[in-house]
């Protein structure tokens, strides 16, 4: 399938996709000037920059995005750092061919800040969650979690380097599943079909 | 110090507490006819049945608890399968030395049916909390949490075991700490205070 890889930040998720070959064949910024671009770059990989103030509303945004995944011929889309809730639309589009990943255990601590979130509550252990995009704020079927301990004095820079790690090792792993057509969703259900 | 032990089930964790000698002066539960007071029994260890339907309100029933711990010279609590939510009276009166395990990393998957909530969802990952009671929901500051991961073809029952068997580790390692003053309590944070 030909994916599109949606970023704002540093493109630390993107580089362990390409590293894992992934087929990011697109990489769509909220963001101008993000190092995530600066990667797309050096793997030639071809790049837009879509920022919310060029579109009135998250409707015209998303419409933007779409024509531009159509344009593109893009099957499917992998989440890295995109800091924007998509509209039902774009969600539909990609219903079942959209991964995102998100630093905590869901269904703890959805939405920004995730890290810091956990942190506050006191947790003694959270992780990641490589999940499909549904309607709702990181609420999709689960694919992969992994637990992240936390250590006495963690920091949210501590914390988020180890659980940097173990994304960069489980959302190559999810895209390269989906990519293949090995995972079978029924309801909220995710079942891994052996290769 | 003297703790209570508040049951209503099969009392595995109370079983647990006894095997590591924890200081447990008396058992309640809120249910005639359990394994746990059996547990009780064997062990020599007073028991009291409180049942909802001697009392009008939440609140007579509290007033009934209060006095049977307050007559027994009860200083801590540990809750273990005590299916009834604590009003603040309760709850203020052992601020700080009262514990639950609850059967999930909190704060996913409170309240009753956790195992089952969790498969429900689909999470790759639940685990065990024992935490200091607040007067939310299980929402008090975390002691301990431990990962548990879900298997393919996982279900309440053998999820439920291999649950339960990390309870009977940390619950008594949490009693064991609260009662020889070893948490360091501040806001949502529990620190461990080296022996």
């Amino acid at each position: 399938m030909r994916w599109a890889c949606l970023v704002g930040g540093t493109g630390s998720n993107l580089r362990a996709l390409i590293d894992d070959s992934a087929p990011i064949k697109l990489v769509i910024s909220h963001k101008a000037g993000v190092g995530a671009l600066q990667i797309a770059h050096a793997a030639g990989i071809a790049q837009v920059v879509i920022t919310a103030r060029q579109y009135p509303t998250r409707e015209h945004y998303d419409e933007a995005l779409l024509r531009v995944l159509r344009d593109n011929g893009i099957e499917a889309l992998v989440l890295a750092g995109f800091l924007r809730l998509l509209t039902d639309r774009v969600v539909d589009a990609y219903a079942g061919r959209a991964i995102n990943v998100h630093p905590s255990l869901l269904p703890a601590f959805p939405g920004l800040h995730a890290v810091r979130q956990a942190l506050e509550y006191g947790v003694r252990v959270t992780g990641v969650s490589v999940h499909l995009v549904d309607r709702g704020l990181d609420s999709g079927p689960i694919i992969f979690q992994e637990a992240v301990p936390i250590r006495p004095g963690d920091t949210d820079e501590t914390l988020s380097t180890r659980i940097h790690e173990v994304e960069h090792r489980i959302l190559p792993e999810a895209v390269r599943l989906l990519d293949s057509h090995r995972l079978d969703v029924s309801g909220r259900q995710v079942v891994i079909r052996e290769a």
